[in-house]
C-alpha cells in the first residue's frame, strides 16, 4: 500500500527526508506521495481540510499527516481505518477528524503512543520519525492495525470544528479558512451553500473584510477577468474563493486564516 | 515508461502532491521526476527553457509541463510525440515549444482538452490535476497517443519566441532569460553567439545593465575570482551567465529576466 | 541499492530534479530519498552534521552530499565506503567526514574526478549532473567502488572541525551549530556533555548571546512552557538546543550559526 505525508514540516530541513529514510528502511518497497509539507506551521485545522481535500485524489493507503503543537505532551498518537478502507496515522488533535468524516467514519481506531512499531528511545519533539513513520511503514507492509497499539472508543478522538456561514439581511457572513501560495483564499463556503444567495455567475460581488469594501466578478476562472481585477470563484475542491487575475488576493484585501468575509450581490 | 512534472504550482501548497496522487491512483508503478515547480508564476517562456535545457538529462517519457495563466478558457490542452519519441504533455500556450524544437520536432499532435482520460468534473482552475496528470498517466501506463484526444495540425499549435542577441559597435546586446535562487542570470547568448566576440577567457568583461557598468571576468567557475567579485561565464547548459562568487549577481546588478545587458571586451 | 541526496541546491531550481533524470537514466530501478536540499549556500559543516545525523535513519546505500564552494577548481570529488558499509559521494572539502567518523571510518576511497562513470563533457559548474550522480547510479547499479577512480590514502582527505565546548566558572560556552526552519539553534552539545553542568531537567538555565541574557526552562518539549517562552532541551538527534514555544528563538535571539552562546544554571 501507498504511503502518504502530509506535514508542516516545511521542505527546508531534514525532517520529511529523515521520515521517508525511516518508512524505506521498515519497508524498502514502498511508495511514497507527499501531499505538502507546507501547511503553516501548528495550523492543524488548515492540514485538516487539506486532508479532507485531497485525499479522494490519492490511491487507498496509509495517510500520514502531522501537524502536532503537542508532541511529547499527553496528547495521544493514532493510527484508525476508515469504513472505506483508508488507514489514517497521526496526533490525536482534530488532524484526521475531517478525513475520516469524509471517509465515511472511523471503523477502528488505535493508541499508537507505545507501539511496538515505534522506534525506540522516542524522542520528545519528532514523533514524525519516532512513532507515525514507522508506524505506518509496517501498517503498509501488512501488520494488522489492531496490533499496532491499544483499541480505542472512537468517541474519544478530538475533532476539529469549522465555522459555519450565515446569512444576514441578504449578506452572505463567511471565514476565510485557507490561503494558497498564489493568495488565492478559500472560503467556509462550499457548492450547497451559494445555491441560497443571489449571487450569480459573471455577476458583481461587493466583499467587504475589515471594514473596507471591494468588487469582484463571480467568475469560473482567473483569466475571465483582466490582470488586477478581484474574482470570486468555486476552487478546485468545489470551495468558494476569492483571487486576484496575476495577483495576490489576500494581501491585497488582508485575508489571513479566520478573517471574516463579507459578500453581497451587487 | 516514467512521467517528469515541471510547473509553477510551487511546493507550499497541495498542487504538486495532488498530482502525484492522481498518477499513482491511474498507475501504480509509475516512476515520477519532479523537474521544479519553482519556475515562476505564469512565465511561460522561463517554463519552456527549462524543460528544453533539462529533457536531455530525463529518461525518455511523458513529460508533463503546466505554466498556465489562460487555465479554464478556450487555449487548448495538448499531448504530443516528438520525432525523437518523448511525449510532452501540457498547455498549448507555447511552454512545450523549445523543447520539441530540441527534441526533433512534433511526430503527432492531439487536443486532450475533452480527453477521455480525464477526470470529471473538470475544475476551471486546476487542469494539472484534472487533465494533465491524468493523461500522461494513462500514456505512461500504454494508452496510445493517438486515442488521447483529437489530432492536431502542428503548424496550428503555439510557441514561444526568444529575443536574438546582436552585435553593436563592439558591443554584444544581450537579455536576461532566467534568473536561479542564486541569483546567477543566463542570458539569452549560447556557445556559438561567443565566438564571434573579442571576449576571451580570464580577460575582463565590461558589463551594462540599468546604465550602470560593471567589471567581471569571464571565467570558467565561481571560484576562479574571490568572493563577491563578478564572472561572466558558460552555464552548466552552455549558456552565457552572469554571476558573483558567493553574492547574488541579479539583486547586486538588477537582473530581472527581459533585462537588457550590454557586454564588451575591456 | 538507495540513492540519497543532500544539497544546498534548494527546490526552487532544476538542480534536484536533473541529478534524479540523470539517476534514473543510468538506474531506472533507483530508489531515491533527498534527505534534504535545503542546507545554507556553502554550508559545508551544516551540511556535514545533517548528513551524520541522518545517515542512521536511511537504508544503508548510496549517499550522495553536494555543498561545494570549490567546484570547478583542483578539489577532488570523492567516492568512498565505510566500515559498515555505506558508500559516501561528493566533493573532497570535508562534508562527508563526519558521517564517515559516525560510520565506523573509511573502509576504502577512490577520486572520481576523472570517473568513467562521469557525463562528457563534465562542466565546471554542475558536478551534481555530471560526476556525483552518474558515479552514484553506477554505483548503486552495482558497479565496483574500486573501478569508479583512483584510490586515495584517506590520510589525504579533508575533514572538518567542530568547535568544542568548555566550562569556565560555572558556566558552559557553547555554540550555534544549525538552525532550522522554526527557529530552533542547535548548539554543540551532546548528552553528555550536560552531564557536569549543574543544569536540570525543569529548571531555569540563564542563556547569555551578544552581550544579553535571557531565561529558559530546561525542558523535554516545546508544549512544556507556554507559548512566547524559552526552553532549551535535548533535540531528537540528543544535541542540547534552544527554542521559543511556537516563536522563533533564533530571530529572537540572533542566534546565528557560530554565535557563542553562554548557559549556566539559575
Amino acid at each position: 500500500m501507498i504511503v502518504t505525508l502530509l506535514t508542516d514540516y516545511g521542505r527546508d530541513d531534514d525532517f520529511v527526508g529523515v521520515c521517508h529514510g525511516v518508512i524505506r528502511t521498515i519497508h524498502p518497497e514502498a511508495q511514497i506521495v507527499d501531499i505538502t509539507h507546507g501547511v503553516r506551521r501548528y495550523a492543524v485545522r488548515q492540514g485538516a481540510l487539506v486532508l479532507r481535500n485531497t485525499l479522494p485524489y490519492m490511491p487507498v493507503g496509509v495517510h500520514v499527516a502531522v501537524v502536532d503543537p503537542q508532541v511529547g505532551t499527553e496528547r495521544r498518537a493514532l493510527a484508525l481505518r476508515t469504513f472505506d478502507g483508508r488507514i489514517l496515522v497521526g496526533p490525536d488533535n482534530g488532524l484526521l477528524s475531517l478525513a475520516w468524516e469524509r471517509c465515511g467514519g472511523v471503523d477502528l481506531a488505535v493508541d499508537v503512543t507505545r507501539s511496538p512499531h515505534r522506534l525506540e528511545p522516542v524522542s520528545a519533539t519528532f514523533h514524525g520519525r519516532d512513532i507515525f513513520a514507522p508506524v505506518a511503514a509496517h501498517l503498509a507492509r501488512g501488520a494488522e492495525l489492531a496490533d499496532a497499539g491499544d483499541q480505542l472508543d472512537d468517541a474519544e478522538l478530538q475533532t476539529v470544528e469549522l465555522p459555519e456561514p450565515y446569512g444576514e439581511d441578504g449578506t452572505l457572513v463567511a471565514h476565510t479558512l485557507v490561503v494558497d501560495r498564489f493568495g488565492n483564499a478559500a472560503l467556509n463556503v462550499d457548492h450547497d451553500d451559494m445555491a441560497g444567495t443571489q449571487i450569480t455567475l459573471g455577476g458583481t460581488v461587493e466583499i467587504e473584510v475589515g471594514g473596507e469594501r471591494y468588487l469582484a466578478t463571480y467568475a469560473q476562472t482567473f483569466a475571465d477577468v483582466r490582470p488586477g481585477e478581484l474574482i470570486v470563484y468555486e476552487d478546485a475542491y468545489r470551495t468558494l474563493a476569492v483571487a486576484i487575475n496575476r495577483g495576490d488576493a489576500a494581501a491585497t484585501l488582508g485575508l489571513r486564516p479566520d478573517a471574516e468575509v463579507r459578500l453581497r450581490p451587487r
